[in-house]
């Protein structure tokens, strides 16, 4: 038995095919003419931009819009003078063949990389040796075993899986995959949980302890790899396989039904969704609304600021696409990691405590005031509630609310129609916002918490910071009593409260923010059947004393406890 | 009248010296004997060290310490290899002059600081123009004007005053400066807040107005420079100058004084200091105790940790120089913008919100223990209070006191002597141990209040940030409303509260704090009186209730406005 790194839920059972990825011998040759070395370069360039464009749809189709950014990501390498310049200049400086001088190039680059203590920089050495490969294949004419030819049903077992490699696999071939190396937030975790496709990786030697045929059973729940099992752990996964399809049978009957407590208390549960392209999946899995559109991709992987139509459009078939149901839309948050080359913001020392969301917003009203245009101009083709991202106390707030009634003015001139009914709502993400929120729920028409971030600003903690993300706990009381602070405030001023963090879909918390009174849960997609399985099977009433209890616990420890027993009774 | 920015505090009125830095013309000579050349440049540095050292004793005599460091800060660039290094190694590849490589090294080195969006870096800037300068000059044997040799009483006129000439001044000669460029925050205004010499600087074009002889009236509190004023003006900033005089005077009386309101309220006012040999002026300044002594400097600066001797000797100096009087030490509160080479800790994408404090400690055992043994080594010298910062939540303190006992039983084995009556409190200055500080205030002796990291995580803003320091607001509601919470759930258990932070020297802000209870307000020494004077003259029940008004304002606006109709009443 091997044990790595749950990537991707579900039970796998079948035979091994191993890929050996053979590692090409480049040598370095002199050459002599640098001008044909270079137009060979491009030209192989060329083709591994071809056939990005072709994995890039591929992956549009299967997986979505946003998650085919990693290959957006990838073409643009390809157009990054800094990269493709610098293996040019060796070429001519060095005299050397343009695979020398790429391999060199991209190791320098990975090597940089990989040495930052970051998990997000890391994944981008990744991506450079998934684009380099491919054109030192294209350029050295190595035919490579494509894992969308597979035409049999089999677990791949493969030292590293490419975006590119995961995003052509076919689902009804790869019932799994097991990786010697990545981790639970790498790109191929990433697809693999979007594809629904099992999956293990970081298992160190899998590669080398697996034969082709072998009979595996992968478990993307537990993080292992069972190597020919015996027939009693093959019928015990057997079993534990059919449960799981089972269960997403079940879950599957209540795409349309009502989240609803057995004592009749109702949430909504809604999606978080970054693209139009995403609410087809959400109305699959059964979302009441969107809690968070995240306008973001607007603004990302271009060269200038999008443009008011462009945005009208996106807020539109959102909004068409969820007929009638609410669709929360947050305002630009841009900024932190989130950058934009095209804005030129100076670096920061901590971009966490920075310059992002509503304070770039205010600052740069311009680019407010077109979102807010499009937005308002879209109102009337559903039901929008726009909120802001990273509001801090009252004022920012009324600043805000200044030039939303500065825009609707100018519409109005303009005879431009715009609803009236759209409500006004504020992120609580940062700590003063959730202390202040009695004197801040005066003035909006509802809160959405934004745990991820309140969470980290809270504990004073940088979740992406390996050496200290243990410190970032939902179960930290301080965080629970930020949020009761919060849907209490806001009741107490008859305004609805949602949650569009992370903790809104986490099936251990969600019976302590039912018991706070949490009026609107906003997740994944994934999530929402089983958030909804979970739900109707809870008492409000016995939650509501659960909540009571938990908040006034010392350690997140007891809190786990308290809950679990609650659960478990 | 000229406007500046208000970077000392007080009146001086006199004759201008106006000190005209003349640019050095610095010519691209080739040279032969490359080897001659390094020599003389290593010759020049030498000189300069030499230079330095002298005139980093006579700072730290007349100025403390840690404001000495700036020039450690210059040795130590000396001795950087990447920059004297790139110096020799400019001479030997373009076989050019000395002062020309320097020159260009420098320069270099100084627009890549300045460019950079964060006052800290660019402050490093003036440092390097500083020392290089220094070795220019002895390159090139050009005498300099030394500040040090003034004669005759005058107000210094000049485009920068560094560092080093500020440490120089003769205060009996120099009755204030004026200065074109520099900011609130750089060196030399804190040098003369320090020296006590009214300052106004960033005056932009003050050398080139001004001429030697000038009359000059220089406002250090308005940040104003009136030159050749009326006999009018005159009479008008002589009877403000002897009222500051006078309020010295009278401010002189209380160094011995009980900090004890009109209706009895008895708190203590306290100094935050960075060495031992700030103790003298803690007392001079009236301090009844150290409510915070940072033991940063025993770790910076050096190529290794420091040993448990060296610990031993600064706590038991700081604890016998305050006579019994209480003594918070807080262990190492490193990492964050504070950095130690010699650690090795890796680059941090939000070091604000990294692996600093009490999660280095807790992770290095090593160390904490090493400080933890000499503390209670030397608190049988005097009334020892260890203070832990960063606490998050009462697992770490639960852990730090772990360590505590460790320490302890280990004495007792060895035979070690050490008080029993050693306080142990912790810093409140994340969010989330404000909000559990009722859990906290069960397990530990006492609170204080670390204002400065409370707001910036509160408000989620880097104060260094200039581009949101707007945001970093000690009137913000959130922020008054924890400090209400840390003080009130304190005194619940019985424990007392304590601030640290700026906040706690802050005027504007002392009525309020008075009011919510706060026992102990530690401060930079030379705020003390003041701090005493208003305490002295405020009533305890009336502060109260302005604190009880205060926390249910909306903005910081009508926070200010309510305190200042208090204080003008």
């Amino acid at each position: 038995m091997l044990k790595g790194i749950a990537a991707s839920s579900g039970v796998a059972i079948g035979k091994a095919l191993v890929i050996v990825d053979k590692e090409v011998e480049i040598e370095r040759r002199t050459i002599e003419n640098v001008e044909a070395e270079t137009t060979k370069l491009q030209n192989a360039v060329a083709t591994a931009k071809e056939q990005l464009e072709k994995i890039k749809e591929i992956a549009r189709e299967k997986i979505g819009e946003d998650k085919a950014q990693v290959f957006e990501a990838h073409l643009m390498m390809l157009e990054d003078p800094e990269f493709i310049g610098a293996v040019e200049a060796q070429i001519s400086a060095e005299s050397i063949c343009a695979e020398y001088a790429l391999k060199q190039t991209a190791d320098m680059f990975i090597s940089m990389f990989e040495s930052m203590d970051n998990e997000y920089m890391r994944e981008r050495a990744a991506d450079i040796r998934d684009v380099s490969k491919r054109i030192i294949n294209i350029l050295m004419g190595i035919e490579t075993a494509s894992i969308a030819e597979i035409d049999r049903e089999c677990i791949i077992v493969i030292n590293d899986l490419t975006p590119s490699d995961t995003a052509q696999m076919d689902k009804e071939k790869v019932l799994g995959f097991a990786t010697d190396i990545g981790g639970r937030t790498s790109h191929s975790a990433i697809m693999a949980r979007s594809l629904e496709i099992p999956a293990v990786v970081g298992l160190s030697n899998v590669t080398t302890t697996v034969k082709t045929g072998d009979m595996l059973i992968l478990d993307g729940d537990e993080g292992v790899v069972i190597v020919n099992p015996d027939e009693e752990t093959l019928q015990k996964y057997r079993e534990k396989q059919q449960k799981l399809i089972e269960y997403k049978k079940e879950l599957s009957k209540l795409v349309n039904a009502e989240s609803i407590t057995v004592d009749g208390r109702k949430v909504e549960l809604a999606a978080n969704i970054g693209t139009p392209s995403n609410v087809e999946g959400a109305l699959k899995n059964g979302a009441e609304g969107v809690g968070l559109f995240r306008t973001e991709f607007l603004y990302m992987d271009k060269d200038s600021l999008p443009t008011e139509e462009e945005q009208f459009e996106a807020y539109k078939a959102v909004l068409e696409g969820m007929e009638g149901r609410p669709v929360v839309i947050r305002t630009l948050d841009i900024g932190g990691d989130k950058k934009l080359p095209y804005l030129k913001i100076d670096e920061e020392m901590n971009p966490f405590l920075g310059y992002r969301a509503i304070r770039l917003c205010l600052d740069r009203k311009d680019i407010f005031k077109t979102q807010l245009r499009a937005l308002f101009r879209a109102s009337v083709y559903g039901n929008l509630k726009i909120m802001f991202p990273m509001i801090s106390g009252i004022e920012e707030l009324r600043q805000a609310k200044a030039v939303v009634e500065e825009v609707k003015n100018e519409l109005k001139v303009e005879g431009i129609a715009y609803s009236n009914d759209v409500e006004i709502g504020i992120m609580i993400e940062i700590p003063s916002a959730a202390i202040v929120s009695d004197i801040l729920a005066k003035e909006v028409d509802f809160f959405s918490i934004g745990t991820n971030d309140l969470i980290q600003y809270t504990v004073a903690v940088d979740r992406m910071n390996e050496k200290i993300s243990y410190l970032y706990d939902p179960f930290h009381p301080a965080v629970l009593r930020l949020i009761k602070m919060v849907i209490d405030n806001a009741h107490k001023e008859g305004k609805w409260a949602g949650m569009c963090g992370e903790m809104a879909g986490d099936e251990r918390i969600i019976p302590v923010l039912l018991g706070f009174g949490l009026d609107e849960f906003s997740m994944s997609a994934s999530s929402i059947l089983k958030a909804r399985k979970l739900i109707t099977s809870l008492n409000y009433e016995e939650a509501k004393k659960l909540a009571d209890e938990v908040v006034m616990c010392a350690t997140s420890e007891e809190i786990k406890s308290k809950i679990q027993n609650f659960v478990n009774r």
